[in-house]
Order: structure tokens, then C-alpha cells, then sequence
């Protein structure tokens, strides 16, 4: 085979070759992604990855997510680890035990490899972390001004043992509304690195894999109705697709819901209601009233969940508004979000 | 809930509120891609899809492809096509009967919704048409350039029976190597529509989803040592990763090879090898040569097999080369594609 010159990770940068399927490409996949993500089932080396089948008796569970945040590193995070923490926190929030990751990658044209190298080491890692493996991939590349540095696709798949398994359309009037942690804090990380906004105590994004969480959660067993991470759009956002889901209504308490104090003074500063402030590390638990300080109890025993709090109750409504007492003793009503408050935020 | 207009298919376009995660988010989500793609799981509605376990007793196979193809139209599909029958067949490269799909969307920023609605349709359809669910998706908004219009990440599940599997380590010296129709058609229909060159019988994609074909060989019971569709890169990459897993020679027959008689004027015209040209619905397949026969009876019964041709050998080389008899008599070697010939060809 013909001499090819080693990929040079401190100048070099991507170009169309490296998207052509062949020795450019053979070359990129041997020299950092296999390298990067190793493991049995990506060493196969075929189109695909062979997987065993999980245990009998459950179910599995596949979800997807294209990742396109700007900047592609943020405080606290980048796009890489960001892609891998948030299919693992959807396929999570099914109630399921993620295993397995594939990764798609489109990079534009121009791309410096260090940053690409720096990005596939930030999702290898996190994929240790969370005891996931990235077992299958793809590459592309577009060219100048047709992408954004780079945009990465990830989809997971876990297993979902027999029982009840949370479902958006299984709160129920009565039910507690549980909060993992603080709102706010991934969105408000990237909108101060895009705007280049100081404060005395930096924001970092929140991201992480919150299988673990659902897991020490799972062993309360509490059955646990409905499970979602607040993403793009918000815990109101969130809160009102599972209204729709459940048709029910939700009454929020403003005063219980936990908020970095230096992301609040952001909020503040900047407008924004942390209602429809994305989150990647945090999650919405929602059960029978009776079972909550169970369920706290074991959020706040796991590190992604000390700062859990009840924050509302399910109420009967055919409206399925969610509305929240203010911290000053009124009534306001949480809608969804409508237009785009922050845009390519995960 | 306030009212929200319709979305206009005939006259409207992607605005980066669609992305928001919020009201415009789920508007599209239901009217376009829920309501198109249509199934059991889908209608979960939440994070994910909850599956049922495949037969006990096989293996899951999992396998991803980002797609960036450009022109979004052409001779013979699409972008969204493309996406669905790309995924497919690596899944059926696998050996494997792909069973779900996920798909994720970047949209770019003024993308008009009737070409977003023709390409759902057109993903659905070729879904349907190859007995696939699209059960899980996710969809992005990315400003006017820095996207092309949309790229769609696919991901499969299949699941693979026990026994042998093809792989790309399995060729060995002595094996035939089977090609199953015309190189080149999907790489020359997407350069005819890009450089808008005419000719008297117009280049079709050859796109199509390759599981039946696939299914149809393994009813022959000839153990497939390798099976692998020649895409970017065409064949003669697709042989020399082949070559190299294996660890072994090959020689190709170039008078053996089928191929579409517009497809050779037109490669000769612009200076293209065939051999270098991408496919999206072909396959090699290498079997020992005893079982040649049987395997292309099978090939040749079905459809997408018709053209199947015997088109060399595997042979003993240390050096992994693939070489090819020309039609004078000659030997050339057949390296790897090097540099990149037709860019976002996939």
C-alpha cells in the first residue's frame, strides 16, 4: 500500500478526502476514532456492530439526538461529551440501562484536528464514565460554510426490565413533582461563552449521565410514573408536554424550585425566565405523593441529585395548563415555550 | 393552549424557532414527521421507543450513516430515500434483517417545508416499502449557512441469527467474488443532476434497500463469507478493506464486470473509473467458489439481483493487492480511492 503521511493532530485540519470513503478516511477512523473509542465490538470493523441480545425477559429501548451546540466547547463541557450524556439521558429517562452508543459525525471542511481530537477524547471519556460503549460510527464531511465546525449524532440503546416503566402519559392528579438539582445552568454556560459574559463565579453547564441517578432512584422502588431530563425548551417546556401526555394540570411552587444563585443573577440580568432554560444534568421525577420523600431521599444519597426538591403537584385540569405559585403569593401561568429563546443550545 | 397557525407546506420555511425544543418544535414533530411516519412506536411519544426483544437465540446488529448528499434531489431519490436505504443495507451487510430505524434532522435555517414534507414522505415510503419502522427521531435547526439545506443521521437495528455471519475477515484464497449488478449508477446520476449534464437514457440512482436481496441468498444456505456494499469509495475500496481484513489477494476480471452502458460513456467522458464511483444498491458478496453458482442463481431470481455477475477471485498475496485483468490482456493494480473524487455524494 502506498506511504501515507500520519495525520498531523497540532496544524493539520480536515478536508473533503477525509470524507471520501477512502484512504483519507480509512485513515481519520484507524488513527483517532477506533483509537479513541476502543472496544470489542468497534474493533469488528464491519458496517455495523454484532451486539448480544440484552436478558430475556425486557424490553429495549433506541433514541437518537443530533447535537449541534455553538461554541463546541463550553465551561463544563463541549460537544462531545454533551452528545454522549444526552442520548444516554434520554435512553435513561425510559427507565432504561444504556449500553450502547453509535456516533455520527458531519464535519465542515477546515476543521482543525486538535479540536476534533480534543472532542472525540471528551465523548471516549464520558462513554468510560458512564459505562457506555461507542461500538459503531459514521464520518462525512461538507464543505466550508456548509456546516459549523462539527455536528455529531448519537443514538443509544438500552434495556428495560419488565414492570412499570415511567411514560410521559402516566402522571396522574395528586402526584408529586420531583427536581434532580438547579435549573438553568447548562444554558446560561453557553450563553455567557457565546457572549462573552463574566460573572464572580463562572456558570458550568450541568451535563452528565444521569443513568446512574435513575438507577440509585430505581432501587427505592418507588414506581416511578413519568422520568424526563429538561432540555431545549425548559422544565416548562417539559412540564407541559407531560400535561399533555398525562391530561392533567400542574400546580409549581416558585419558592421550591432550586437555582444557582449566580445563574438566577444571570437570568435576571439577561431576561430570560429559568423556566425555559435548557438543562442537561438534571431531571424530572414524577410520583404518588406518599412515595416522594422516599424518592428524594434517594436522589439527594447520589451526587446528581443532592440539591432534589418537591417542587408542585399533578392537579385535575381538562386544560392542562401547568401554573406556578410566586414566591410573592400569586398565580402565573407556565405555558410552553413559543419562538426560540436560545438558539443551538445542545 | 394559544392557537398556533398551520404550517404552510406549499409556501413556508424552517425557522430556527423550529428547533426550539417548544410550541413550533412539537408542531412540526406532529404535523409532518409523526403524522408520515406513523407506528406503534412512534406513538410512545416519549424520549425514545420502548422495543420488543428480537427471537431469543440471535444477536442485535446496529449500525449508523450520516447522510449529507447534495444535490437533496435526484435522478431516482432523495436525500430521505437515501437515508433509509443507506442504513438498511448496512444492517443487511451484517447478515442481519434490520428491524427500526432512528432518524435525526439538521435542518438549515429557510429550508422550504414542501422540500422537508417531499422528503419525509419520501423516507416513509421507502420505510414501508422495506418493511422498517422509524421509531425514534430528533430534529435540529441550524442558521442560513451553516447547513445545506438538511443532512439526516440514520440509525438501524437489526437482528443477526446465530451461525456464521459474513465478515470482512472471512475471504480466503480460491473464493469467488460476486458482484450483484451495474457499478457506478449512483455516483453518475448524482454528478449528472450537480453539473446538470444530459444524456439520451437518462442515469438513475441505483438506490434501494438490500435486505430482500439479501435474504433471498441466505435462502440458498451458501455460507456468504463477506458481504458488503460498495458505496464511497466504490468497489475497488470496498475490496481493499475487504483484502486487508482478510489478508488476502484479489483478482478482478475487468470484462466480467456489469455495467450500464450511459454509465461507461458518461465515466469515460468526465475521466471517472467506475470502479471508484459510489453504489447504494449493490453488493459484493464472496462465497467459496463451489458455492458460486448456487449464490448467483439466488442472486439472479431476485429483483435487485438480476445483473449478478462472477467478477473474480480471491487469491493468496501478502500484500493484500487487488489486481484486475483488463479487457486487453493487461494486469493493472486497483489501489484504494486516494484524495477524494465526488464530494457529498452520500
Amino acid at each position: 500500500m502506498s506511504y501515507v503521511k500520519p495525520l498531523d493532530f497540532k496544524h493539520g485540519r480536515i478536508d473533503m478526502s477525509h470524507g471520501s470513503g477512502g484512504r483519507a478516511s480509512a485513515q481519520l477512523i484507524e488513527s483517532l476514532f477506533a483509537a479513541a473509542f476502543d472496544n470489542e465490538f468497534l474493533r469488528q470493523g464491519n458496517d455495523g456492530a454484532v451486539l448480544p441480545l440484552p436478558p430475556p425477559d425486557c424490553r429495549l429501548v433506541m433514541s437518537t439526538d443530533a447535537h449541534v451546540v455553538s461554541p463546541l466547547f463550553f465551561p463544563g463541557g463541549d460537544i462531545g461529551s454533551l452528545s454522549v450524556h444526552g442520548t444516554i439521558n434520554d435512553v435513561a429517562m425510559m427507565g432504561a440501562t444504556p449500553l450502547w452508543l453509535s456516533a455520527s459525525f458531519i464535519l465542515e471542511e477546515g476543521l482543525p484536528l486538535a479540536d476534533l481530537q480534543r472532542i472525540v477524547q471528551s465523548m471516549a471519556d464520558a462513554a468510560q464514565e458512564a459505562g457506555v460503549a461507542i461500538v459503531t460510527g459514521d464520518t462525512k464531511v461538507v464543505e466550508r460554510n456548509k456546516g459549523d465546525g462539527m455536528y455529531i449524532s448519537t443514538t443509544g440503546i438500552g434495556y428495560l426490565a419488565k414492570g412499570n416503566a415511567p411514560a410521559g402519559s402516566r402522571a396522574r392528579a395528586g402526584d408529586a413533582i420531583l427536581l434532580s438539582g438547579t435549573l438553568g445552568d447548562h444554558g446560561m454556560a453557553i450563553l455567557s461563552q457565546r457572549e462573552g459574559l463574566q460573572f464572580d463565579s463562572p456558570i458550568r453547564s450541568d451535563s452528565a449521565s444521569l443513568h446512574g441517578l435513575v438507577a440509585a432512584m430505581q432501587t427505592s422502588s418507588v414506581d416511578i410514573h413519568v422520568l424526563r431530563d429538561p432540555t431545549r425548551g425548559g422544565l416548562a417546556t417539559t412540564l407541559n408536554e407531560i400535561a399533555r401526555q398525562s391530561k392533567v394540570g400542574m400546580l409549581l411552587d416558585e419558592a421550591a424550585i432550586p437555582l444557582n444563585r449566580t445563574v438566577a443573577a444571570a437570568c435576571e440580568f439577561l431576561g430570560l425566565d429559568p423556566l425555559y432554560v435548557a438543562n442537561e444534568g438534571k431531571l424530572v421525577a414524577i410520583c404518588r405523593a406518599e412515595d416522594a420523600d422516599k424518592l428524594l431521599t434517594a436522589m439527594r444519597a447520589h451526587p446528581l441529585g443532592q440539591a432534589a426538591a418537591l417542587i408542585g403537584q399533578v392537579v385535575v385540569d381538562a386544560s392542562c395548563f401547568v401554573e406556578m405559585r410566586t414566591r410573592l403569593g400569586g398565580r402565573r401561568m407556565v405555558d410552553m415555550l413559543t419562538g426560540e429563546q436560545l438558539p443551538r443550545i445542545c
